[in-house]
Protein backbone atom coordinates (compact mmCIF):
# COMPACT_ATOMS: atom_id res chain seq x y z
CA UNK A 1 0.00 0.00 0.00
CA UNK A 2 1.71 3.56 -0.83
CA UNK A 3 1.61 6.50 1.35
CA UNK A 4 -0.79 10.00 1.13
CA UNK A 5 0.38 12.42 -0.61
CA UNK A 6 2.72 13.38 2.34
CA UNK A 7 5.32 16.15 0.83
CA UNK A 8 5.66 18.91 -1.56
CA UNK A 9 8.70 17.18 -3.32
CA UNK A 10 8.63 16.10 -6.92
CA UNK A 11 10.86 13.23 -6.11
CA UNK A 12 8.68 12.15 -3.83
CA UNK A 13 5.76 12.07 -5.81
CA UNK A 14 7.55 10.33 -8.71
CA UNK A 15 8.26 7.48 -5.59
CA UNK A 16 4.41 6.86 -5.16
CA UNK A 17 4.01 6.77 -9.04
CA UNK A 18 6.27 4.53 -10.36
CA UNK A 19 5.03 1.41 -12.32
CA UNK A 20 5.91 -1.83 -11.69
CA UNK A 21 8.15 -2.60 -14.48
CA UNK A 22 9.09 1.12 -14.84
CA UNK A 23 7.97 1.51 -18.56
CA UNK A 24 5.24 3.34 -19.09
CA UNK A 25 6.05 4.38 -22.04
CA UNK A 26 5.99 1.04 -23.54
CA UNK A 27 3.51 0.49 -26.50
CA UNK A 28 2.59 -3.21 -27.37
CA UNK A 29 -0.60 -5.62 -28.94
CA UNK A 30 -1.81 -6.68 -25.50
CA UNK A 31 -5.11 -9.32 -24.93
CA UNK A 32 -7.00 -9.08 -22.22
CA UNK A 33 -9.71 -6.07 -21.64
CA UNK A 34 -8.92 -2.58 -22.62
CA UNK A 35 -8.14 -2.21 -26.82
CA UNK A 36 -5.19 -2.79 -28.28
CA UNK A 37 -4.74 -3.02 -31.77
CA UNK A 38 -1.49 -2.95 -33.16
CA UNK A 39 1.85 -0.93 -31.55
CA UNK A 40 -0.23 1.88 -30.81
CA UNK A 41 1.78 5.81 -30.55
CA UNK A 42 0.68 8.56 -27.80
CA UNK A 43 -1.21 10.16 -31.32
CA UNK A 44 -3.37 6.89 -31.65
CA UNK A 45 -4.76 7.64 -28.09
CA UNK A 46 -4.85 10.84 -28.27
CA UNK A 47 -7.04 10.74 -31.37
CA UNK A 48 -9.26 8.35 -29.44
CA UNK A 49 -9.95 10.83 -27.38
CA UNK A 50 -10.60 13.21 -29.62
CA UNK A 51 -12.82 11.31 -31.66
CA UNK A 52 -14.79 10.81 -27.77
CA UNK A 53 -15.12 14.20 -27.32
CA UNK A 54 -16.58 15.02 -30.81
CA UNK A 55 -19.36 12.27 -31.11
CA UNK A 56 -20.03 13.50 -27.16
CA UNK A 57 -20.94 16.63 -28.95
CA UNK A 58 -22.72 15.22 -31.63
CA UNK A 59 -24.56 12.82 -29.28
CA UNK A 60 -25.98 15.68 -26.80
CA UNK A 61 -24.27 13.93 -23.96
CA UNK A 62 -22.28 16.87 -22.70
CA UNK A 63 -19.21 19.18 -23.19
CA UNK A 64 -16.60 18.79 -25.88
CA UNK A 65 -13.83 16.97 -23.93
CA UNK A 66 -12.99 13.28 -24.02
CA UNK A 67 -10.19 11.17 -22.14
CA UNK A 68 -8.41 7.86 -22.67
CA UNK A 69 -6.49 6.31 -19.60
CA UNK A 70 -3.71 3.80 -21.01
CA UNK A 71 -2.12 1.23 -19.38
CA UNK A 72 1.28 -0.78 -21.08
CA UNK A 73 -0.17 0.15 -24.29
CA UNK A 74 -4.19 -0.75 -23.64
CA UNK A 75 -7.29 1.48 -23.45
CA UNK A 76 -8.24 0.40 -20.00
CA UNK A 77 -10.40 3.71 -19.13
CA UNK A 78 -12.71 6.01 -21.75
CA UNK A 79 -14.91 8.92 -20.98
CA UNK A 80 -16.72 12.05 -22.32
CA UNK A 81 -18.14 15.13 -20.59
CA UNK A 82 -21.77 13.67 -19.61
CA UNK A 83 -22.43 16.61 -16.92
CA UNK A 84 -25.68 17.68 -18.53
CA UNK A 85 -26.94 14.18 -19.84
CA UNK A 86 -26.48 12.38 -16.54
CA UNK A 87 -26.96 15.25 -14.17
CA UNK A 88 -23.34 15.01 -12.70
CA UNK A 89 -21.47 18.07 -12.68
CA UNK A 90 -18.31 15.97 -11.81
CA UNK A 91 -18.62 13.83 -14.76
CA UNK A 92 -16.25 14.79 -16.96
CA UNK A 93 -14.45 12.84 -18.83
CA UNK A 94 -11.12 12.67 -16.97
CA UNK A 95 -13.22 11.94 -13.86
CA UNK A 96 -15.35 9.43 -16.10
CA UNK A 97 -12.47 7.80 -17.49
CA UNK A 98 -10.65 7.63 -14.14
CA UNK A 99 -13.40 6.06 -12.66
CA UNK A 100 -14.01 3.42 -15.64
CA UNK A 101 -10.15 2.34 -15.50
CA UNK A 102 -9.99 1.82 -11.70
CA UNK A 103 -13.38 -0.17 -12.00
CA UNK A 104 -11.74 -2.52 -14.32
CA UNK A 105 -8.36 -2.92 -12.65
CA UNK A 106 -9.57 -3.25 -9.18
CA UNK A 107 -7.44 -0.17 -7.68
CA UNK A 108 -7.75 3.33 -6.28
CA UNK A 109 -4.34 3.91 -7.42
CA UNK A 110 -3.24 4.43 -11.56
CA UNK A 111 0.41 4.76 -11.36
CA UNK A 112 1.27 3.03 -14.06
CA UNK A 113 -1.32 4.29 -16.11
CA UNK A 114 -1.26 7.41 -18.68
CA UNK A 115 -4.06 10.07 -19.58
CA UNK A 116 -5.02 11.67 -22.82
CA UNK A 117 -6.95 14.40 -22.45
CA UNK A 118 -8.54 15.97 -25.60
CA UNK A 119 -8.37 19.29 -23.47
CA UNK A 120 -6.10 20.38 -20.33
CA UNK A 121 -8.00 19.08 -17.40
CA UNK A 122 -9.77 21.98 -15.56
CA UNK A 123 -8.73 22.12 -12.07
CA UNK A 124 -11.30 19.28 -10.59
CA UNK A 125 -9.52 16.60 -13.12
CA UNK A 126 -6.16 17.28 -12.69
CA UNK A 127 -6.44 17.05 -8.93
CA UNK A 128 -8.33 13.76 -9.63
CA UNK A 129 -5.08 12.79 -11.70
CA UNK A 130 -2.94 13.56 -8.67
CA UNK A 131 -4.86 11.17 -6.05
CA UNK A 132 -5.29 8.76 -8.82
CA UNK A 133 -1.17 8.81 -8.83
CA UNK A 134 -1.04 9.17 -12.44
CA UNK A 135 2.43 10.27 -13.82
CA UNK A 136 2.24 11.28 -17.22
CA UNK A 137 -0.97 13.53 -18.87
CA UNK A 138 -0.66 14.19 -22.78
CA UNK A 139 -3.48 17.10 -23.35
CA UNK A 140 -4.72 18.21 -26.90
CA UNK A 141 -6.20 21.83 -26.85
CA UNK A 142 -5.34 23.64 -24.00
CA UNK A 143 -7.25 26.19 -21.44
CA UNK A 144 -7.22 28.86 -23.75
CA UNK A 145 -8.32 27.31 -26.49
CA UNK A 146 -11.29 25.82 -24.29
CA UNK A 147 -11.84 29.61 -23.20
CA UNK A 148 -12.28 31.11 -26.60
CA UNK A 149 -15.08 28.60 -26.88
CA UNK A 150 -17.17 29.48 -23.93
CA UNK A 151 -14.88 27.28 -20.69
CA UNK A 152 -13.54 29.51 -18.79
CA UNK A 153 -11.76 26.56 -16.53
CA UNK A 154 -9.29 29.51 -15.76
CA UNK A 155 -11.61 31.14 -13.66
CA UNK A 156 -11.46 27.83 -11.18
CA UNK A 157 -7.83 28.04 -11.71
CA UNK A 158 -7.60 31.43 -10.14
CA UNK A 159 -9.88 30.79 -7.32
CA UNK A 160 -8.07 27.96 -5.83
CA UNK A 161 -5.27 29.28 -4.82
CA UNK A 162 -6.87 32.04 -2.71
CA UNK A 163 -7.45 32.31 1.15
CA UNK A 164 -10.68 30.60 1.58
CA UNK A 165 -12.02 34.17 2.87
CA UNK A 166 -10.71 35.57 -0.46
CA UNK A 167 -13.09 33.28 -3.28
CA UNK A 168 -16.38 34.05 -4.74
CA UNK A 169 -17.95 30.97 -3.23
CA UNK A 170 -18.49 31.91 0.75
CA UNK A 171 -16.32 29.71 3.02
CA UNK A 172 -17.16 29.16 6.79
CA UNK A 173 -15.25 27.36 9.54
CA UNK A 174 -17.29 25.85 11.71
CA UNK A 175 -16.97 23.58 14.51
CA UNK A 176 -13.05 22.77 14.50
CA UNK A 177 -12.94 21.15 17.62
CA UNK A 178 -15.75 18.69 17.36
CA UNK A 179 -14.82 17.55 13.67
CA UNK A 180 -11.46 16.88 14.70
CA UNK A 181 -12.99 13.73 16.63
CA UNK A 182 -12.99 12.31 12.63
CA UNK A 183 -9.33 12.20 11.94
CA UNK A 184 -8.50 11.12 15.57
CA UNK A 185 -10.45 7.86 15.00
CA UNK A 186 -8.50 7.69 11.61
CA UNK A 187 -5.27 8.30 13.22
CA UNK A 188 -6.72 5.81 15.70
CA UNK A 189 -7.18 3.05 13.20
CA UNK A 190 -5.29 0.03 13.30
CA UNK A 191 -6.20 -1.46 9.90
CA UNK A 192 -7.19 1.48 7.91
CA UNK A 193 -6.11 1.82 3.93
CA UNK A 194 -4.47 4.73 2.70
CA UNK A 195 -4.64 6.66 -0.06
CA UNK B 1 -30.22 27.86 -18.49
CA UNK B 2 -27.43 29.09 -17.07
CA UNK B 3 -24.29 30.11 -18.43
CA UNK B 4 -21.14 28.85 -18.06
CA UNK B 5 -18.48 30.09 -16.08
CA UNK B 6 -16.57 32.91 -18.29
CA UNK B 7 -15.61 35.20 -15.74
CA UNK B 8 -13.47 36.48 -13.08
CA UNK B 9 -15.72 38.34 -11.57
CA UNK B 10 -17.01 37.86 -8.15
CA UNK B 11 -20.10 39.38 -9.03
CA UNK B 12 -20.71 37.35 -12.22
CA UNK B 13 -20.31 33.95 -9.94
CA UNK B 14 -23.01 35.25 -7.53
CA UNK B 15 -25.19 36.02 -10.25
CA UNK B 16 -24.82 32.65 -11.36
CA UNK B 17 -25.43 31.30 -8.06
CA UNK B 18 -28.51 32.94 -7.17
CA UNK B 19 -31.15 31.18 -5.48
CA UNK B 20 -34.55 31.23 -6.45
CA UNK B 21 -35.99 32.87 -3.77
CA UNK B 22 -32.97 34.73 -2.62
CA UNK B 23 -32.46 33.31 0.75
CA UNK B 24 -30.81 30.15 1.23
CA UNK B 25 -30.21 30.64 4.84
CA UNK B 26 -33.69 29.94 6.03
CA UNK B 27 -34.01 26.31 7.50
CA UNK B 28 -37.45 25.08 8.12
CA UNK B 29 -39.26 22.07 8.91
CA UNK B 30 -40.03 20.63 5.32
CA UNK B 31 -41.33 17.35 4.01
CA UNK B 32 -40.46 15.41 0.62
CA UNK B 33 -37.35 14.02 0.59
CA UNK B 34 -34.18 14.99 2.38
CA UNK B 35 -33.99 14.79 6.12
CA UNK B 36 -35.67 17.82 8.22
CA UNK B 37 -35.85 17.29 11.88
CA UNK B 38 -37.45 21.01 13.40
CA UNK B 39 -35.51 24.47 12.63
CA UNK B 40 -32.13 22.92 12.03
CA UNK B 41 -29.34 25.06 12.48
CA UNK B 42 -25.56 24.99 10.33
CA UNK B 43 -24.13 22.99 13.37
CA UNK B 44 -26.63 20.46 13.21
CA UNK B 45 -25.70 20.05 9.45
CA UNK B 46 -22.27 20.35 10.06
CA UNK B 47 -22.82 17.61 13.03
CA UNK B 48 -24.34 15.26 10.58
CA UNK B 49 -20.99 15.59 8.37
CA UNK B 50 -18.97 14.82 11.00
CA UNK B 51 -20.62 12.46 11.72
CA UNK B 52 -20.94 11.01 8.89
CA UNK B 53 -17.23 11.37 8.48
CA UNK B 54 -16.74 9.21 11.64
CA UNK B 55 -19.08 6.12 10.51
CA UNK B 56 -17.18 5.90 7.27
CA UNK B 57 -13.77 5.55 9.45
CA UNK B 58 -15.19 3.06 11.53
CA UNK B 59 -17.05 1.53 8.87
CA UNK B 60 -13.82 0.67 7.09
CA UNK B 61 -15.43 2.71 3.98
CA UNK B 62 -12.41 5.30 3.28
CA UNK B 63 -10.75 8.54 4.95
CA UNK B 64 -12.59 10.43 7.31
CA UNK B 65 -14.36 12.80 5.65
CA UNK B 66 -17.88 13.36 5.46
CA UNK B 67 -20.21 15.79 3.94
CA UNK B 68 -23.92 16.67 3.68
CA UNK B 69 -25.32 19.25 0.90
CA UNK B 70 -28.23 21.18 2.07
CA UNK B 71 -31.12 22.73 0.30
CA UNK B 72 -33.71 25.10 2.31
CA UNK B 73 -33.25 23.74 5.42
CA UNK B 74 -33.54 19.93 3.86
CA UNK B 75 -30.69 17.39 3.70
CA UNK B 76 -30.21 16.47 -0.07
CA UNK B 77 -27.55 15.04 -0.44
CA UNK B 78 -25.24 12.65 1.89
CA UNK B 79 -21.36 11.58 1.30
CA UNK B 80 -18.12 9.85 3.09
CA UNK B 81 -15.42 9.32 2.03
CA UNK B 82 -15.41 5.74 -0.13
CA UNK B 83 -12.05 5.71 -2.27
CA UNK B 84 -11.00 2.76 -1.14
CA UNK B 85 -13.71 0.63 -0.43
CA UNK B 86 -15.00 1.27 -3.84
CA UNK B 87 -11.52 1.66 -6.24
CA UNK B 88 -12.57 5.45 -6.86
CA UNK B 89 -10.30 8.09 -6.20
CA UNK B 90 -12.85 10.85 -7.05
CA UNK B 91 -15.24 9.34 -4.39
CA UNK B 92 -14.19 11.93 -2.01
CA UNK B 93 -17.16 12.84 0.55
CA UNK B 94 -17.98 16.03 -1.17
CA UNK B 95 -17.86 14.21 -4.41
CA UNK B 96 -20.24 12.20 -3.43
CA UNK B 97 -22.77 14.58 -1.82
CA UNK B 98 -22.64 16.46 -4.83
CA UNK B 99 -23.44 13.08 -7.37
CA UNK B 100 -26.22 12.33 -4.50
CA UNK B 101 -28.21 15.48 -4.42
CA UNK B 102 -27.96 16.54 -7.95
CA UNK B 103 -29.63 12.92 -8.93
CA UNK B 104 -32.59 13.76 -6.67
CA UNK B 105 -32.99 17.15 -7.54
CA UNK B 106 -32.41 16.09 -11.18
CA UNK B 107 -30.01 19.05 -12.02
CA UNK B 108 -26.59 19.53 -12.63
CA UNK B 109 -26.12 22.89 -10.91
CA UNK B 110 -26.79 23.26 -6.82
CA UNK B 111 -27.16 27.03 -7.08
CA UNK B 112 -29.54 27.21 -4.21
CA UNK B 113 -27.80 24.63 -1.88
CA UNK B 114 -25.16 24.96 0.74
CA UNK B 115 -22.22 22.15 1.35
CA UNK B 116 -21.16 20.91 4.97
CA UNK B 117 -17.92 19.46 4.78
CA UNK B 118 -16.02 18.06 8.11
CA UNK B 119 -12.95 19.13 6.11
CA UNK B 120 -11.62 21.71 3.84
CA UNK B 121 -12.32 19.88 0.40
CA UNK B 122 -9.45 19.42 -0.91
CA UNK B 123 -8.86 20.86 -4.57
CA UNK B 124 -10.92 18.20 -6.33
CA UNK B 125 -13.47 18.84 -4.28
CA UNK B 126 -13.30 22.88 -4.22
CA UNK B 127 -13.64 22.68 -8.13
CA UNK B 128 -16.19 20.45 -8.31
CA UNK B 129 -18.17 22.50 -5.97
CA UNK B 130 -17.79 25.48 -8.49
CA UNK B 131 -18.63 23.29 -11.27
CA UNK B 132 -22.43 22.47 -9.29
CA UNK B 133 -22.47 26.84 -8.36
CA UNK B 134 -22.90 25.90 -4.69
CA UNK B 135 -22.78 29.10 -3.45
CA UNK B 136 -21.73 28.74 0.41
CA UNK B 137 -19.57 25.97 2.00
CA UNK B 138 -18.93 25.12 5.44
CA UNK B 139 -16.04 22.95 6.92
CA UNK B 140 -14.80 21.53 10.06
CA UNK B 141 -11.61 20.53 9.99
CA UNK B 142 -9.21 22.82 8.08
CA UNK B 143 -5.92 21.58 5.64
CA UNK B 144 -3.51 22.12 8.65
CA UNK B 145 -5.72 19.51 10.89
CA UNK B 146 -5.73 17.19 7.72
CA UNK B 147 -1.75 17.57 7.10
CA UNK B 148 -1.55 16.61 11.32
CA UNK B 149 -3.17 13.74 10.45
CA UNK B 150 -1.72 12.28 7.24
CA UNK B 151 -3.81 14.03 4.51
CA UNK B 152 -1.63 16.48 2.70
CA UNK B 153 -4.09 18.16 0.24
CA UNK B 154 -2.06 21.51 0.08
CA UNK B 155 0.59 19.02 -1.43
CA UNK B 156 -2.03 19.23 -4.32
CA UNK B 157 -2.96 23.05 -3.47
CA UNK B 158 0.69 24.28 -4.40
CA UNK B 159 0.53 21.95 -7.87
CA UNK B 160 -2.47 23.37 -9.54
CA UNK B 161 -1.36 26.73 -10.16
CA UNK B 162 2.29 26.06 -11.39
CA UNK B 163 2.53 26.03 -15.88
CA UNK B 164 1.85 22.33 -16.62
CA UNK B 165 5.73 22.04 -17.02
CA UNK B 166 6.70 22.60 -13.96
CA UNK B 167 4.24 20.10 -12.00
CA UNK B 168 5.37 16.63 -11.03
CA UNK B 169 3.28 15.07 -12.93
CA UNK B 170 4.52 15.25 -16.51
CA UNK B 171 2.38 17.12 -19.26
CA UNK B 172 3.15 17.05 -22.44
CA UNK B 173 0.75 18.84 -25.14
CA UNK B 174 -0.01 17.31 -28.29
CA UNK B 175 -1.98 17.31 -31.60
CA UNK B 176 -3.80 20.67 -30.70
CA UNK B 177 -4.70 21.36 -34.04
CA UNK B 178 -6.24 18.22 -34.18
CA UNK B 179 -8.07 18.77 -30.79
CA UNK B 180 -9.69 21.89 -32.20
CA UNK B 181 -12.32 20.34 -34.18
CA UNK B 182 -13.92 19.31 -31.03
CA UNK B 183 -14.19 22.78 -29.30
CA UNK B 184 -15.57 23.86 -33.39
CA UNK B 185 -18.18 21.40 -32.79
CA UNK B 186 -19.69 22.58 -29.65
CA UNK B 187 -19.05 26.26 -30.58
CA UNK B 188 -21.42 25.29 -34.18
CA UNK B 189 -24.09 23.12 -32.20
CA UNK B 190 -27.02 25.38 -32.11
CA UNK B 191 -29.19 22.81 -29.65
CA UNK B 192 -26.41 22.64 -26.99
CA UNK B 193 -26.59 22.30 -23.51
CA UNK B 194 -24.53 24.70 -21.43
CA UNK B 195 -22.85 23.74 -17.59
Amino acid sequence: MRESIQTDSTTKYTQLTKGRDGDRSRLALRGGFGTAIGAMQPEDFMREAIRLASAGVQGGRGGPFGCVVVRRGEVVGRGANCVTSTNDPTAHAEVVAIREACTRLGTFQLSDCELYASCEPCPMCLAAIYWARIPTVYYGNDRRDAAAHGFDDDFIYRQIPLAPGQRAIAMKPLLQDEARESLDLWTAKADKVRY
